[in-house]
């Protein structure tokens, strides 16, 4: 380490802040989704565009591995498809996430086929798949430790959907649920390889950087869906009230 | 050509309709701007974000030459970075763009910083310049034909902030009035160039899934906006009124 590098506590602590400062759970779309004041076309709305969310993670996921030369890192990151792709008979989490979308009286396959998923939306999350590809390595997985905060995300999800929403039970938020086991296992070891891999302090303010990236592509999604469901203004070509439904 | 594919001025009309649809000036920001609606600080607001969009249009130009094997089309495609980009001295329409920067008030070293642009716009934007590296060249160059829709917006946005606006002047707007000139060149070569270049079924349709595409960025700018800066909620790290000022 160089004079300037940040120590280890300070780094981890520089990035825990942008959690405080700048996570998605501050954004009024979720407070509205949680309190139970979210229309019910305004929750199909989001299950329609986070689908692309959550369909693009394990191609996220997936781009990293293909830049690592180190079997023992892609063993271990690999867990991370495991998780969101599942066996062909079992699925994982995007087929919990379908789940969700049946519940809400979406056609799992109109969800499934990305259709109606808002420009904004893809945008935002393809800059991330982006990012992860083309970074330094140490940024492109500190990237991913948004999930440092989601646990308390998901607990307040759950606890606020089942007590609002007639379509939420522990089947339907299955997805949640499994999340809150399998996050922690992935963001103690990133956590970890991080603080321990970004030395000087270029590489710092990267992963720093990288982190603060990642909160601006989860932010920019909420502000089209309330742009586009909340306030009424949908983009030309986007899921519309009424269509894909079961 | 095959029996599917489309006419010459099939093809066209299919292209013309989709400015028809979906070229922002249907959007809720132009009129709220051509109109004189806009406060100062939502125009400010235009300034900052979309300097980022004109920025990076020599550098979707140059990927886009950075593919054409033919020194020919290289040099009728050049023209355009030399219109965005001018000599040293005089500068082009990005130097124009700054002067509108100025004549709002905004420091014109803040906005061509970049600093302050809100990620969707980067997310939009930065998408458009990948799609003019990545996608089939035909698809990459019928991107650009949003140029086709662009002297009637210009030309209303240069009456309406003559109108309503103290700090519209002919040398304040002079990157509209430029754009007035270079647009309809670009464009007669563009066009005839896609027409004849798009020739199954699958090019043509991948050159007419490209236009709309571009519709999509242009617009998630203006969404990104109303958001921000009409509505108020203005994501984090984005530019706010008060920042940036001469």
């Amino acid at each position: 380490m160089t004079d300037q590098s940040l120590t280890r506590d300070t780094l981890e602590a520089r990035l825990r802040a942008i959690g405080a400062e700048r996570y998605h759970d501050k954004h009024p779309f979720h407070h509205r989704l949680h309190a139970g004041e979210c229309s019910m076309d305004e929750v199909r709305a989001w299950v329609v565009n986070r689908w692309h969310y959550q369909a693009s993670i394990p191609m996220k996921d997936a781009a990293f591995m293909s830049r690592c030369t180190d079997p023992g890192l892609r063993r271990i990151w690999r867990s991370r498809i495991e998780d969101h792709d599942g066996g062909v008979d079992a699925g994982g989490g995007i087929r919990r996430w379908l789940k969700l979308a049946e519940a809400v009286g979406l056609d799992p396959d109109y969800v499934a086929s990305g259709q109606g998923v808002m420009p904004a939306t893809r945008f935002a999350v393809d800059a991330y798949v982006r990012f992860v590809r083309e970074a330094p390595l140490v940024a492109a997985m500190a990237s991913s430790l948004t999930e440092m905060f989601a646990p308390a995300i998901h607990t307040q999800r759950i606890a606020g959907l089942l007590e609002h929403y007639g379509f939420a039970t522990d089947e339907t938020l299955a997805y949640f649920r499994q999340r809150l086991n399998e996050a922690p296992k992935d963001v103690g070891f990133t956590l970890e390889w991080v603080l321990e891999h970004a030395r000087t302090r270029a590489e710092q303010e990267d992963a720093i950087a990288a982190l603060s990236f990642k909160t601006d592509v989860l932010w920019a999604q909420l502000d089209a869906l309330w742009n586009g469901y909340v306030e009424g203004r949908i983009p030309p070509g986007a899921w519309r009230p009424g269509e894909g439904l079961a």
